[in-house]
């Protein structure tokens, strides 16, 4: 990268927008569209800055808030003609703001899905990011990034499941499942992850779980829990929802806790069309605990966080996996692979930049 | 009643007891039957007393047990020919135990559903109890009963909603919803109720609920449930399951509490033609706790709960209402009742008695 940008003082940008609500299935072309947008140098207004995208994360709740629907995980849906935003990094390349200078690197939770942005740094909670530091931009993306902060809430700010307990998570192989499972060996839990294919399953062990299965195999959940599970589920972190969801309800222990996390099966679905879970009955004769959390509620937490996973990560505790999608027109894939358990690991798009 | 039992050496009593499982529907007389057995009161053993049975309470979670299937409240079933045992209180006509003298009045969690039994306190935790209290037969079988101490478990041990929060509480003029809807207005709280009739309606506000629902009318649950709670529900105690339950997954405000004390409403399926929950997702966006319970894991609560609910009791702060059926006879009519949203209060078999 280069630490100057040369840019004229009218420049183009590709940015992704949502061009219709996306109730069911995996958003497509029809949904979110690339447009072109000019963007004035000259004319930044005061406390705004321009910001160049490098790297954008795709988790997988930007699905849920392209649906229009005010449910599920309630969080502001994108409007229609509106440019996607997501948790991403990029560099400062114009400044009328006291804070930040040119050549900034910088993140926030909500950095436009465009190759060039006119941003107001305190709308997006912008923060410099240090480039020398030995954290790359990707696990500042994943690791400590959103997926991560959901693993470390999940595991250490609500679960804290005990040293010995038998711990299930779904989705392993994904952003979250990943972390979550790292973090769960260090306290000396025996760790078991569901998967969508023998290779993950492979890079699970890699990563330190105790054993993982390939839920597309042609064994039934339920066979798979009882052979993973003989001594019975303590804890589970939930990512997928639907079926899995109830076949661990039917191999949980005594006071088993679950902490649902996300439902990547059930997005594509409208809540009428979603699994029902038919044996909740089953959380009253094991006195099950069962509690949905947002990351949101927790950045109070955020500098416990960062502060315990750049220590882990620096110790070689905490390790990640990427995969990189290129350029800005990949989004729309790089979106789609999370729901078609292609991956394996954390998606990012990376920009085809000259920063 | 009298103060002496005049029995002949050999006594006939009649007994209830389970001839087939039952998967799914309400209980028949296909499933349960009545049956005679003498008993020679010439050869008690020791550590055993007679006693002659006076009222026996029915709760909803004895149709779980006689399905012979290891699920749902996992309770140790019932066993085919086995004598289906109840929260009782009865009276000991003979006693080969010193803790315990003829004419004393006894309760019991597992209390043979019989005239006469011979049993050995310990098993039974036989308590004895004092005919001169304040506190009814009745009222020992309710509110100092499985149905009271549900109900206090699931509102001051376990849920303990604040002041001024909206309170939604289903089969509220069952046994348990009675209860729980006293002892949450007693904390200050905005208390609806859901139940099967217009009366029931009436009597859930004679009972100090701020307002209550017909479930059977023609209004759609979720249409009711925008109308009583225009600012959505705190916390739900759930006793019914189901689609309820689903429909109060809509209208949950951010942190609700759900406590998961029964679901009537599916025990009479078998888990996999059970109502299936389809919006579990809205516990993440919402951020909502969701537990299952079992009074058995609070009896080291009982005292507190007793001591509580006696005081209440006495100052006129929660008062309860039963529904009599005459005669062992009737245990088969009384236990499908609770499955019919007939009754106006807690049911209890009263034996048509001599004692």
């Amino acid at each position: 990268m280069d630490s100057q940008d040369k840019v004229e003082e009218t420049i183009e940008s590709r940015e992704w927008y949502l061009a219709s609500y996306v109730p069911e299935g995996v958003p497509t072309s029809d949904h979110l569209k690339l447009r072109t947008s000019s963007i004035s140098l000259a004319q930044i207004p005061d406390s705004h800055v321009v910001v160049k995208a490098l790297y954008i994360s795709i988790d997988p709740y930007l699905r849920d808030i392209m649906t229009g629907i005010d449910d599920g995980l309630y969080l502001p849906q994108f409007q229609i003609n509106q440019v996607i935003k997501a948790y991403g990094i990029g560099r400062v390349i114009r400044s009328k703001e006291s804070n930040f200078s040119e050549g900034d690197f910088v993140l926030s939770y909500a950095f436009p899905v465009a190759e060039y942005s006119v941003v107001q740094p305190s709308h997006l909670l912008l923060r410099k990011i240090d480039p020398a530091s030995e954290i790359s931009f990707a696990d500042y993306l994943s690791t400590l990034g959103p997926a991560g902060f959901a693993a470390w809430v999940a595991i250490e700010a609500i679960g804290n499941p005990k040293q010995g307990s038998n711990v299930f998570i779904s989705a392993a192989a994904g952003g979250v499942g990943i972390h979550a499972g790292q973090l769960a060996k260090l306290k000396g839990c025996h760790v078991i992850g569901s998967t969508g294919s023998d290779e993950k399953v492979k890079l699970l062990k890699e990563f330190g779980y105790d054993d993982a299965f390939n839920y597309n195999s042609s064994e039934s959940y339920d066979a798979a829990l009882s052979k993973y599970f003989p001594n019975g589920i303590d804890f589970y972190l939930d990512n997928v929802g639907g079926k899995m969801l109830e076949a661990v309800l039917n191999h949980v222990n005594r006071k088993a806790h679950i902490v649902l996390c996300g439902m990547i099966s059930q997005y594509n679905k409208v809540w009428t069309e979603r699994d029902g879970i038919r044996n909740l009955l089953n959380m009253i004769g094991k006195e099950v605990k069962m509690e949905g959390y947002m990351v949101g509620s927790f950045v109070h937490r955020f500098g416990d966080f960062a502060k315990e996973m750049e220590t882990y990560k620096k110790q070689g505790k905490i390790s990640s996996k990427h995969v990189l999608y290129n350029g800005i027109e990949s989004f729309l894939d790089g979106l789609g692979s999370v729901f078609s358990s292609s991956n394996m690991g954390k998606v990012i798009i990376q920009f085809n930049s000259k920063a």
